[in-house]
């Protein structure tokens, strides 16, 4: 059994600390060395993506350094408890198990007399299958017509992943014949969100999902009735209109109000579902379970990297050392995602509750209290759309912000346009690689003000196309790589004890309850 | 003429750093005089909002300090200069007019010859009667039909900005009856971008506009052609379908690729530019002239304000302030903006570039370099939905980031449900106020996993409803607290030469004249 210890116990982090500020970027990117450096700091993932981290303050012995802490901190022991079954989840006691709805890595997990894989394999296809059953016109509405709408009613981890695996994938379903079903998403308690989205969708032909693992979400079961409201006031029944993904212990799960459910348990963390059900239900019907799959696939390839032990063939267990390495050795307070790639809009918002929901403790996995830094602040938007915003900052605040790149070679939909003698695809693809440099190496200007310290790291991501498979596999890299990072941390990436104080004051401001400060607030807001 | 002077050459700045940590918060918030303090600390803002401060940490002692260091600094004579046209811009030698688009608060601005108030006005007015005659059916497509959708063309602050206030009015637009066409958005380079939303778009009921105030932004100019190839291959005529937005000295202005062209100059930053024809000609076609003079009128209201010696009628100098001693005493590297109100999905992604790309700088306005922090990384998403996302980081994570949230007092649209005893508003507005108390006060619990530490400090901004002279009031709002955290740190938050770096690599790239790890970046991405 692994030795689950605090960050500031160990020998290899002394060792890490004293390497604070070794390598210089701008240096080596810009030496007679560089090119060989930017060949040699690259390492594949699946789906045919590679990590390539020349950009970064590391060099062999830095690496070295990180794969002592590695294994000074038994990361991959850890992992292996984890997918074998242990409870991993000190804070709520539970087996942590999302990897297994995409494959297994390691011994048969049987829990509450159920072999888990089976379980979450059985879920996946009765999503896809009633899919095909919804595609097929064999589920249909009250006038018998077909569904040509998807909408899910979920929050937090229940909106986030499976929003942005919807919208990066949407425009390649649709320039490919694939996009059976358009998906939309209610989220916000905001009654605002519920109204704008119901006046976008075909009312009749929609088919809702009701997403929460305890059945109890206040904001899903606020939008739930808003929905079955809406509904009848136009004459339909709701229960032909609506299906679960919840647990098999929640009110939802065993409802008349719903034409079918599909399950999830309490192993599968809101963060981590979007390869369970919560995923699967919505993104069969919007694109086929087939692709589905592919993204499943693509998830669980990149899982079997994560066992590597040579750091050099684990781009998730690299990633993490060197974010930790960022946050923990030289201080930085928080990490940019920008993906190169419009399909990618939301996945910054995923991996920012990913990561930040993760890994935003002061506590360790015990309940005993840190004395030093743990997750950073992530943000992220598009690029090149970023460059023309907060770039600025970046290049020339006063803070350093470690970056995040991801690329792809070829876009998604194939339609092109070459001005000036180039595609557009290669303006982006040449706009990325000028920023990595920029960043990196600077540039000396004797006008202070078009000076350009550089020495700003950044990895990035590249990927041929943004197909389902590689976007599985990128899901499944953040996901290893938050999960690692908590190992380093010890803290339990896995429960999120920070929500409830809030629920908690919440309600007694809806009981009228409250006083004091709170009271006075509430009569700032007229509630 | 006022002195401008860095920060670390005040006295008042000596001053506040002695009051670093002064105030509890989580004390001042649940003594006896919490609500006494609630009451207080909250100041009118225009167009019915109000900003309210008291789980900051500030008390009456900060305020007078902060108010003094106002005063050393000239913030007021700053702005005097500003709005008087005075060459604000050093980097750039120009003068900052934004403010003149939608008011005059000074003298007379004449420059080139021209005054710039009356432009700015007849601008405008050229939008809205534009856009009248395209709702009148009097500007048609080849077919003599109405157009019925409007798509901007543009990136960064000639995206940004406009596309967060459409979204914004949106809803509320169509709820009302006032939403005479429905926009898109088209920014990124990625192909993907325009390709996507030309699938989305009735092209031959599509009004296109170019927004480039140079006529040289690539990624603009290359939107613009494809969109141009794509209407061709329609068998349209381009030069029906598409206005500019640019400079009057731009190749855009005068080109018979398009219908009209609407003026900008050199005076509004793209970051801005909202008040400006960037804003005007896609609001005006989707809203009317009418709700966009709204618009101004509200973010007018607000600039008024700024100019009040007195900080509590001031809430822009005020917010500035505060902002300023969190990040400059206390020492925290980033602020997270949190609307609870769905509507305000993108109106973070505007502050972002607003914010990090006006005062992301390390040289003060004079070019010379600063031993001081400057702007703070800027994020947000909206509530409840980051309740269920990184929030957990903000309540229990090891760094301090301030907050500033956003909530309204009655919904957009109106529509609305009641479940367990309140409607989804109230629940919205009982989170908002659960969570300010939440993050001020924490609670103590024995389990250090369920502890929450408290002292975490917020401000929110209450309004009645999101309504165009609201959005324009925030609007304004952050533009002035913008402007006077430049002032304070001595910095020009009106140019942006962190950008150019990129750009300068790029076109390497996409020339083939790279060489060394630029090169090698290449090859990873086979450009």
């Amino acid at each position: 059994m692994p030795d689950w210890k605090n960050l500031d116990t160990l020998k290899s982090y002394e060792t890490l600390k004293n390497l604070k500020g070794k390598v210089d970027i701008a240096k080596e990117l810009s030496g007679p060395d560089a090119a060989a450096r930017v060949q040699k700091y690259v390492v594949p993932m699946a789906a045919d993506l590679s990590y390539s981290f020349a950009a970064k303050q590391v060099d062999d012995e830095v690496l070295q350094a990180l794969g002592a802490l590695a294994k000074e901190q038994q990361l991959l022991e850890k992992f292996e408890v984890l997918y074998n079954g242990e409870r991993v989840n000190t804070g709520e006691n539970r087996l942590v198990l999302h990897q297994l709805c995409r494959g297994q890595l390691g011994e048969d997990v049987v829990a509450d007399g159920v072999n888990k894989r089976a379980f979450y394999k059985e879920q996946t296809s009765r999503c896809a299958a009633f899919a095909k059953r919804v595609h097929d016109g064999e589920i249909v509405n009250e006038q018998g017509e077909k569904f040509t709408m998807v909408c899910q009613i979920g929050i937090g981890g229940s909106d986030l992943g499976p929003r942005a695996l919807y919208i990066a994938l949407e425009n390649w379903a649709r320039a490919n014949g694939r996009l059976k079903m358009e998906a939309r998403f209610i989220s916000n308690v905001d009654p605002d969100d519920a109204s704008a989205v119901l006046m976008g969708l075909d009312l009749a032909h929609t088919m809702f999902i009701m997403v929460s693992k305890s059945g109890t979400t206040l904001e899903t079961l606020t939008n739930g009735e808003f929905v079955m409201d809406a509904l009848k006031k136009e004459g339909l029944d709701p229960a032909k209109h609506m299906i679960a993904c919840t647990s098999e212990t929640s009110p939802l799960a065993k409802s008349d109000a719903y034409l079918d459910a599909f399950f999830m348990d309490d192993y599968i963390g809101g963060r981590y579902s979007s390869s369970s059900v919560v995923g699967a239900a919505v993104l069969s019907l919007a694109f086929g379970g087939d692709v589905y799959q592919e993204i499943l696939d693509g998830a669980a390839a990149e899982d079997r990297l994560a066992k590597n032990e040579n750091l050099l063939e684990n781009p998730d267990l690299l990633d993490a050392l060197i974010g930790f390495y960022e946050r923990s050795v030289e201080g930085y307070p928080a990490t940019a995602v920008l993906p190169y790639s419009q399909a990618l809009a939301r996945f910054p918002a995923h991996l920012q509750q990913l990561d930040m929901e993760s890994n935003g403790k002061s506590v360790n996995r015990f309940g005993e209290p840190l004395s030093y830094q743990t997750g950073p602040v992530i943000f992220g938007e598009p690029g090149t759309n970023g460059q023309h915003s907060f770039y600025q900052l970046l290049h020339q605040g006063t803070d350093i912000v470690p970056l995040q790149f991801i690329g792809f070679k070829n876009s998604q939909i194939g339609n092109d346009v070459v001005i000036e003698d180039s595609t557009s695809q290669q303006k982006l693809s040449a706009n990325v690689v000028a920023q990595i440099m920029a960043f990196a190496c600077g540039k000396k200007d004797d006008n202070a003000n078009k000076n350009f310290a550089g020495g700003r790291p950044s990895s990035i991501i590249i990927g041929e196309k943004l197909t389902p498979a590689a976007l599985g596999a990128l899901l499944a890299h953040f996901e290893n790589k938050v999960m690692f990072q908590g190992f380093i941390w010890n803290v339990n990436s896995f429960d999120q004890e920070g929500v409830q104080l809030g629920k908690t004051l919440a309600k007694k401001v809806l009981s009228g309850s409250m006083d004091g400060a709170l009271k006075a607030y509430s009569e700032l807001l007229e509630i």
